[in-house]
């Protein structure tokens, strides 16, 4: 990955808690007639911010009540955070400022740098350079900054509006816009942020820094991310391994493609591996939750945020309404969640609580009863609270948020089930809609302790959170790259197999036969049809110049076609060296599997794994890692494969012995990481699985340099 | 399909025309202290029913205001329906004096029926057809009722409240619960309703009753269905498709698995068939445009409502936001949206509209400099509505819906081009939020026409809309199923393949050997590898007592056979009628197509089509439509078949005839149809194509009644 240093381990923590945590700002550009400075100032108000704040300016004026001074030198304290609002043509002279008065963190909002174009990206690396040579970091330029709300700082023309609902969910997005669309969303959602950063240009700061900041930020359990792509690579994924091991969530909606991937021409895999799909791999495998709808962003995280990692995977649900009762079992299996039966406690608890209650299903449908006794509420949810296969309790009723509705009875009673259930619950509405001073009020009142809506985006969030509770549990697996075998350049098919070989792969065998009667030899050991090619340190394609014939059985068969391959290469090629012909056994009769590496630009080495031929071909179905991967990572990638069901044996081919091949597999993704970072793809296709008996049949090497 | 005839041809439109467009009211069973009741009366004032409403009840008392009698009798004049909300122990009584008052439509609330078990059952059947008996026509029991706001009657305690937003949008729900909610989310999202109807137990009048007659009433455009099962599916598909005929789109939410699709061990087709996959063939081949989510339902209906059919499949898209552009990008690519580039005379006003402009991408990122000149937006758009490639037009930016926001100068430049556009057009928000009389006052002041969102919703709904804009354009494609062939009932190999060749389906063609000489002869004649087979109408199970011999190659091994099977035939069965030895050629070296029909209990006849042998066992990769299918849905099928690349031709096997495969197909359904309704399953497996040579190899066909 891109970056190995970790941004934090290169800037250090402490100018980042400085620059997040701020007690003291500089407003550099200042103005009362400035919209910006209205703006800012307008937040700073609204967030009660406890700290100082400066106002500079040329003049050295006050402004909205701040005191004035012509420079940040003039300030007689060293302050916190700069925040530079001033034109383009002063952005300079305004760091020079700021790194002559000791200040060591500072946003950027000015713009017209990297953004504008090419004469904006040189001022940017200016801009840049200046400051990392003076120890300042800054957040931008063409950035709207940050509100740190978990201590009221605001250094943002963001609005942030109260009440601020207490929370421990963080944002950080690269659009400013967007970012103020996904703050009004889990406001109006009752979500409580602890912080908003908006990166800009990322000059500095890029998103990887701030997850990676904000991953040790005590007030953040749960780190939400809209991003266009992630620069820093590594950065980001020992932030997330971190996250996970915290058991902190972070839940990302990426968009735009990544850069694209190198495609190999000459190699099947690139052209296999989507951009998206490397993302994706690398989130799998970093714990991190992805998402593709600002809604799912914010209502993941929200009540990510509010059940945490998940104790038991089961998720039991209650509805007055049959009909939103059979739309969420549809759902949960569309994503995954499971809505356990309920244990015979359980059970028989319903059945007591509801009269003429049947079989008590998840989900249940308390019925119209309730409508007439809305103390049932209580009795059903309450009955769930001891049922060891639920993790987490749903209640499907309408929380009201406008003067159409009132508090009604049954709130009331579910208020105070969930209340006192001692596992995570929410009271859920059917359909997305906002949640008001008017539902806080209510579930002040009543104890609902949290209201998530609709359906579809609940229902899909718990299928993510169920999924990341099971990856929090387990930790990630973190393999160490294995050591770099520096030395070794295979090239061509034979060397690549004996590479591989010398590597654990198990290869086809190949016998070198120096004349006709050792290849007759050779090919009777076999006791199999065989194939003999042209061994020579000199001949690349050796099927251009007659070097290789195939499916050969019989003295006969055999002994003609090592003198044809002799006779053929020595007419083509008469001053290649020769070392002889090797002679190879045929395979048939079994699965042929693609396993092949390709350097993605951004992540590094990923490892493809397909079935292999006309599968391939046809489906381009293919599962896709970020290398390392272990045995049970590469057992994982088999049994993800939409054709998996071809490992188990069929019309006669025995099922493949998927541990051992796991472990061929994570063996070639070992080797190709071993030929380190002038490897482009190493392809192994077909590695041949009959049972237990797994051969690499051909190998492939391309290194950077080495293609056009 | 079910109930062949349709529920209007059966009912007649006049009785639910007086239903669902009442002029008089008799509320059975009003009483003041009744909550119901109050329920009812108080959607009554609010929709400001213009008729007359008499109160019934016992004591022929007055209630909420309205005139009181003790039966519907005693009403002096003919009311055209009546609500009852009586008891359970009263609903016989009352219907009885609804039939004597000359009522000939109602809705029962009453519940107790076959919601509450088999007794319920009974007592709902007693009072169906004592109804039916008298021509009376029945909405429910066990239902909230409807309202129909497009001439202010409401007949439903499903609270409605004002303002009315005048619109086309009309809603059908099994569920009352969820009606409840779908309304509410319809007005949050300021989409007007003109009819809302709850079905409850469904009866007499069932979902696609409503649905057809809503597809000729005036008032309404598209239509919304929630349901957990359509009981009455012929009505529903000729409603369907009269709906497409006149451009008015039916949105439907389905929940819950159908019945059961009978499942026939002996035949492959049945276990590939799932039950949700009947009801997405069918509303494909309706035009009926399927969601799985409230939200989508609503957005979709909505959104269509206000669009109609777009005259162009292109979206064109205007954000404020960077993060938006690269978002809807993205999704527009997951949801089929097309996003066309713009003109080359649009780019140039864009151009031309905001400078330094460069390439003139869609979505087109109007860039932060409209927030300086928000006249940009009304430039910018105004350049999109000449674009002959755009249907319709989007711009990106947040209406206000509560205190905290104001209208902004960005939103009157976006009215006032989008008001003037010549073509559908709207603002999106980019997270799903209310629209509040607030966002209605701003969007009367600005010109606004609609507003939408979020983005995923939306985008979404785009690529259902453009989809269901083409269907519309072209119409369903409506084959009068074949005539029934009603004699027929070929049983066994050779005379299914028989049956098929005299129906159009090219089969393996087989020659009647009675001697050896013959045998060989025919064998020769074939100049391939033949298989012999015992022809005899005595046995069935021609493999048990050797009656099959594969893939023999010469007179020698021809001969053998011959004598094999005649000795073995004789051996095992010495009383069988023995017609001679069968000789056919072996096919291989293509590719092998599963076709196969499954009856479902619910749609009829489907037609399953798979690529065969280890392939659909590996992928259950298979298309489904309801029969008959015509040739280019037959193609269709083809092409949409996850494999559908190897159709291309791979490795030597040459590309399929798609077009004449086509045939092939829909010839193999329509001879299953003409098999009539005893027929369980028909099935080809395999047909063998390979390039223009297409044969049925094997047949099999499975009747009603011939299975334990």
């Amino acid at each position: 990955m891109n970056n190995a240093e970790s941004a934090t381990a290169a800037i250090g923590n402490e100018p980042l808690k400085r620059l997040f945590y701020p007690r003291s700002i500089a407003l550099v550009g200042a103005s009362e007639r400035s919209p910006w400075s209205q703006l800012l100032h307008a937040n700073i108000q609204r967030v009660g911010f406890a700290g100082r704040v400066y106002a500079v300016n040329k003049t050295g004026a006050a402004a909205h009540g701040y005191p004035g001074f012509p420079s940040c030198v003039a300030i007689p304290e060293a302050v916190d955070a700069a925040y530079l609002l001033v034109p383009l043509e002063a952005a300079l002279d305004a760091l020079d400022d700021v790194i002559a008065s000791g200040i060591k963190s500072a946003v950027i909002l000015t713009s017209g740098f990297a953004e504008a174009g090419p004469e904006g990206a040189r001022l940017q690396d200016q801009l840049t350079r200046r400051a990392r040579a003076a120890g300042v970091t800054f957040l931008g330029p063409n950035c709207l900054g940050f509100a740190n709300l978990s201590i009221g700082a605001a250094m943002t023309p963001m609005p942030f509006h109260p009440p601020f609902l207490p929370g421990k969910v963080a944002l950080v997005s690269q659009s400013g816009a967007t970012a103020i669309e996904i703050v009004e969303m889990a406001h109006d959602s009752n979500i409580g942020l602890s912080m908003c950063i908006a990166t800009g240009n990322e000059a500095m700061l890029d998103t990887s820094a701030c997850v990676d900041f904000l991953v040790d930020d005590e007030h953040v359990r749960v780190i939400m991310v809209f991003a266009e792509t992630i620069r820093d690579t590594a950065t980001f994924a020992a932030a997330a391994r971190r996250a996970l091991a915290q058991k902190k969530a972070i839940v990302i909606l990426k968009a735009g493609a990544t850069e694209l991937t190198a495609k190999v021409a000459a190699a099947h895999t690139g052209s296999l591996v989507g951009d998206d799909a490397v993302f994706d791999a690398a989130c799998r495998q970093l714990g991190v939750i992805r998402v593709h709808a600002l809604e799912d962003l914010v209502v993941t995280a929200g009540l990510l945020a509010h059940t945490g990692p998940l104790k038991a995977a089961g998720v039991g649900i209650v509805s007055i309404s049959g009909g939103a009762c059979t739309l969420i079992a549809d759902r949960a299996e569309a994503h995954g969640v499971s809505l356990p039966a309920f244990s015979p406690a359980t059970q028989a608890l319903l059945r007591e609580a509801v009269p003429g209650t049947g079989e008590a299903l998840n989900p249940f449908d308390i019925t119209g009863v309730a409508v007439r006794d809305p103390a049932l509420f209580e009795r059903v949810l309450t009955a769930l609270g001891d049922d060891p296969a639920i993790g987490f309790v749903g209640c499907v009723y309408s929380m009201p948020w406008n003067d159409k509705w009132d508090k009604v009875p049954a709130i009331v009673s579910i208020g105070r089930a969930l209340g006192a259930l001692g596992k995570p619950s929410a009271m859920l509405n059917q359909t997305s809609r906002p949640l008001t001073q008017k539902s806080r009020d209510i579930m002040a009142e009543t104890g609902v302790p949290a209201v998530f809506g609709g359906i579809e985006a609940v229902v899909a969030a718990l299928g993510r959170i169920s999924l990341w509770s099971a990856w929090a549990a387990q930790g990630t697996a973190v393999r160490a790259a294995p050591a770099q075998a520096s030395d070794a350049r295979p090239d061509g098919e034979r060397a690549v197999l004996d590479y591989l070989a010398a590597r654990g792969v198990p290869v086809i065998p190949a016998r070198l036969a120096s004349t006709r009667d050792e290849a007759l030899a050779h090919a009777a050991a076999f006791d199999a049809p065989v194939a003999l090619k042209i061994a020579s340190p000199d001949i690349a394609h050796k099927t251009d110049v007659g070097g290789v014939q195939l499916n050969l059985r019989g003295d006969a068969a055999v002994g003609a076609a090592f003198d044809a391959i002799l006779e053929s290469v020595r007419a083509a090629l008469p001053a290649a060296r020769l070392d002889g012909v090797l002679v190879s056994p045929m395979r048939g009769g079994g699965l042929e599997i693609l396993v092949g590496t390709v350097r993605d630009p951004q992540w590094g080495q990923t490892l493809a794994v397909g079935l292999g031929g006309v599968w391939v071909e046809a489906l381009a179905d293919t599962q896709l890692r970020l290398l390392p991967v272990t045995a049970a990572e590469a057992r994982g990638m088999l049994t993800g494969l939409r054709a998996a069901k071809l490992l188990q044996g069929f019309r006669g081919t025995p099922a493949a012995d998927l541990d051992r091949l796991a472990e061929v597999i994570a063996a070639i993704g070992d080797a190709a990481l071993a030929l380190g970072d002038s490897l482009v793809t190493l392809e192994v296709n077909p590695l041949w699985v009959r049972g237990g008996d797994i051969e690499a049949l051909d190998g492939l090497v391309i290194y950077s340099g080495s293609i056009s």
